[in-house]
């Protein structure tokens, strides 16, 4: 990182400190200039705590989880097509002809199949190199795909504050503003902002997922906020970290891009990819270089969700005139004394008596019924 | 009632003081001589409870509930077989195929088939207006079609101590020794033994299903059993009853019967029967007659359950290795924090994650989810 950060394109800054003059340019069908923004998804993760709706082969991000008539990823895309001229997804050969199907809009070329998972670090790395390999450096940033964002102009905002800081050469996340002490997400403690990077703050340390009293201490004590997977990054910036810290895997990377669009593609993959260390790019990247001093945070004040389990998919929807909310379903359903019901799927009449906050959930396949305030434990089903 | 009595078969008597003795006979594939006793089985009610298991079209009695290899009304003629030389049934038109097909052993004339419910009274009274007419008068007991009783030997012991109590012109009831205080059934209040009858009680009074706390001073104070809702009694003490107190109900009655067996039964049946009274054969007969010193009741020890309920249904089962009670199911399950779970039927996997005492009930036509805690609120599904 150095000298090459500055070379990242003016505009980039510009729509950061002029969001009204760019809101003009966000219709994704008028035509865009090269933004020097590259927006990257890995889509990978089944989302077991949602299973039976997701399955290995279906997994969440496939599923149009809230109804809205778009799936999670297509959802995803279309937040982050308005950013960059091009989008780029990575996921498993079994999901590759899925999105490519949900997705008509992203080049085929842009759709990247990894042979096997080798955890999120190998995912981001692979499209990294790629795209400087194809269009020089480049800003990219990686966004989960089975994540809810509801308010994208916001979502947008913040990932422009997070590209002007990354053109300064810092690896930048997004920390979503904290709602409650929650145990389910890692934290990132920040501090001051960054003179080079307005909206931008240092960052002190990522934190693993706490006990609630911790939880509840950190947010007494201010300056945490939910970490939520997002890195907005120069790939060059993010390549030389991986050179120092996984070498290999850097290395590794840049062969496989190398060869990629050409003949060598498979033969590379075949022999470089089964040996890329299985990492996540928090452990990875994040934790050393911010104890390194290296890592920025831009605080998301837009509502963020994972969407990690039922409790939560619930969470984000209303419900009906008889209380239940339904996801997927819009066949007969009784309750008795059965406040709080969540109705997914399925296509029988429904009958909950004297249960309160349960979870009926019926797909083709199988038949799940759980407590909301258990939604976490359905990882632990074994069917 | 009165001399009519006495003439009753010696044999009843004799079983009723040789139990021993009597259970050489009881083979129901060894010839029987004529009894003089005549089992009725009223197959009514749907078992609305038991939703969707029971439902108007498969009612309650038709049903293999305990997944013995028996329906209910199955189960309880075989009980009864051995007592008698012949079972009558009396059920609605839309049943009668049905119960035909489970009971190939059952001649048609004993298949009684009711236009429409005119509840229990005038079902009862017609099935002795009938059997009086084709025998002359009978010893006869109605027993209802969809209770569970696992000691067939035992209940028949105590139904032949109620026969030869009949026998002395006495309406006799069947008590059940109540095992907790419930509040579900109505109770017989008893006194004396009967000095021709040993075995049999005075009855004082039938009470309405009482509140908790009355039902658990009930059983303090002792001298109170369940009223199961069982009647044996001479055909004709039955319908002189019946004449006195229910003077049409009885002339009604006799009318049909008389023309049952002939060409005139259908112009009878749309004659007569839509103008009886509807009423249970307990404000009819029972309560009035016991007023009048009329009534005898039976101890019964032997476990009688209505199965009302899901829960009630759980309760006659033993759970599997993984905690579940099953019924008519053998789909793989998973259970995840989930004590007391209960299965009924359907064919998909089922998980059930944090909830205890749940009830998940799956046939073709509806999905049921339920807490044995509320089972009694299954009739308030509106679906």
């Amino acid at each position: 990182m150095g000298a090459g950060d500055t070379d990242s394109p003016s505009n980039v800054t510009h729509e950061c400190h002029h969001p009204n003059v760019v809101s003009v340019t966000e219709n994704p069908t008028a035509p865009r200039k090269n933004s020097g923004f590259f927006p990257v998804v890995p889509a990978g993760g089944v989302g077991s705590r949602l299973w039976p709706l997701s399955r290995p082969d279906r997994p969440k991000f496939l599923i149009d989880l809230l109804g809205s008539g778009a799936t999670l990823i297509q959802d995803t895309v279309a937040r982050l097509a308005p950013l960059g001229d091009e989008v780029m997804i990575v996921t498993g050969e079994r999901h590759a002809d899925a999105v490519a199907a949900q997705l008509p809009d992203v080049p085929a070329a842009n759709i990247v199949t990894e042979p096997s998972p080798r955890d999120s670090m190998a995912a981001i790395a692979l499209a990294a190199a790629l795209i400087e390999h194809r269009h020089g450096e480049q800003i990219m940033g990686s966004f989960a795909a089975d994540h809810v964002i509801p308010d994208a102009a916001a979502f947008r905002d913040t990932v422009r504050t997070a590209i002007a800081a990354a053109a300064t050469g810092k690896v930048v996340t997004i920390g979503i503003e904290p709602t409650e002490p929650s145990s389910a997400f890692g934290y990132i403690e920040s501090g001051a902002e960054l003179t080079h990077a307005p909206g931008a703050f240092e960052v002190e340390a990522f934190t693993e997922k706490p006990d609630p009293e911790t939880a509840a201490q950190m947010l007494a004590d201010g300056g945490y906020s939910w970490n939520a997977g997002m890195f907005v990054v120069s790939t060059s910036v993010l390549l030389a970290h991986l050179a120092r810290l996984h070498p290999t895997l850097e290395s590794g990377v840049r062969e496989i891009a190398a060869a990629w669009d050409g003949p060598g593609r498979a033969d590379a993959l075949a022999r470089v990819w089964p040996t890329l260390t299985k990492i996540a790019i928090d452990h990875a990247i994040a934790e050393p270089v911010a104890a390194e001093g290296g890592v920025a945070m831009v605080p998301g004040s837009f509502v963020w969700d994972d969407v990690g389990d039922f409790d939560s998919l619930a969470a984000l929807l209303a419900p009906g005139a008889d209380g239940a909310i339904r996801i997927g379903r819009d066949a007969p359903a009784s309750l008795v004394d059965a406040p709080g019901t969540v109705l997914v799927g399925g296509t029988k009449p429904v009958a909950v008596v004297g249960i309160a906050d349960a979870v009926v959930v019926d797909t083709d396949e199988a038949l799940l019924v759980l407590s909301r305030h258990a939604a976490q434990r359905v990882k632990d089903v074994d069917l």
